[in-house]
């Protein structure tokens, strides 16, 4: 079976645990072997992929470490001054979120915004 | 011509009356014979597929009879502490609120996310 | 190649500012000439189409000149007693804005929701 591929959007702070939750319940779901999950972050809720006084680090770290890719918009970055060496290491930076979001859903991703 | 099909997606109980009248709305614009309409509602929207103390009963009944499918994401009935026998009898328990919706775009469905 | 095809969707006054500003990004990011942009405004949101009164006004009609098409549902606009002139002359007034977003589904495009 092909796996199913989904692309999680935030863009809000207070949107990013349900997020996080919403992506775990997912793999236990359907199982990470079946799964392709990138998640791609703007606006305010890039914040959530900065190191410093991060409480959803651990959270993060684990879901990076079951294959969840994330991804964090360039312009975003721009307006709230954040430097790429503030992003965990496991961020990819994009050009713009929504753009990731568009050219995924062009490849036949679902898309999900919590 | 095949029909539209469309999957909405509740998961804050502040959207729930939107998202009833948007599908009201569709069905009058589109017809309810041209359209497969299914209502994923997890996190805290589960609660509005709960029967007691519920102003949107009425008109969740009506949409049903439509043919809309309501479906309670099982991990947000865990959450909150909801039974299976609390809900209204047209609605359909699934593993996962997101898994659903994730399978539905697979299948080619339409998302909205009011 | 083919364009990427994309249907924003605004149903809160409060992401007007953010769906706009995306859509600005997009552009910069992947260039007019391989996009097709469509807002669908529906809710409280189509007030943002109104001509009076609008500080979205000049970012307005500076996305509509580069062939972002903006549509107005006309159900919100019943609710709200908005009637079609007092909106601005390049806005399309559509029966269900959840209906437009639906049938562009259907024929291909993304679908993004701030």
């Amino acid at each position: 079976m092909d796996k199913y591929k989904v692309v999680f959007h935030i863009d809000e702070q207070v949107k990013v645990g349900l997020t996080l939750h919403n992506i775990s319940n997912l793999i236990t779901d359907i199982g990470g072997d079946n799964l392709e999950i990138e998640t791609v972050a703007n606006s305010d809720a890039v914040q959530v992929l900065v190191r410093s006084n991060n409480e959803f680090g651990p959270m993060l770290k684990e879901l990076a470490e079951k294959q969840v890719v994330f991804c964090a918009c360039a312009n975003a970055m721009r307006n709230l001054g954040i430097q790429k060496d503030e992003l965990f290491d496991f961020v990819t930076v994009v050009s713009s979120g929504v753009g990731e979001i568009v050219k995924k859903q062009a490849a036949g991703w679902a898309y999900i915004r919590p």
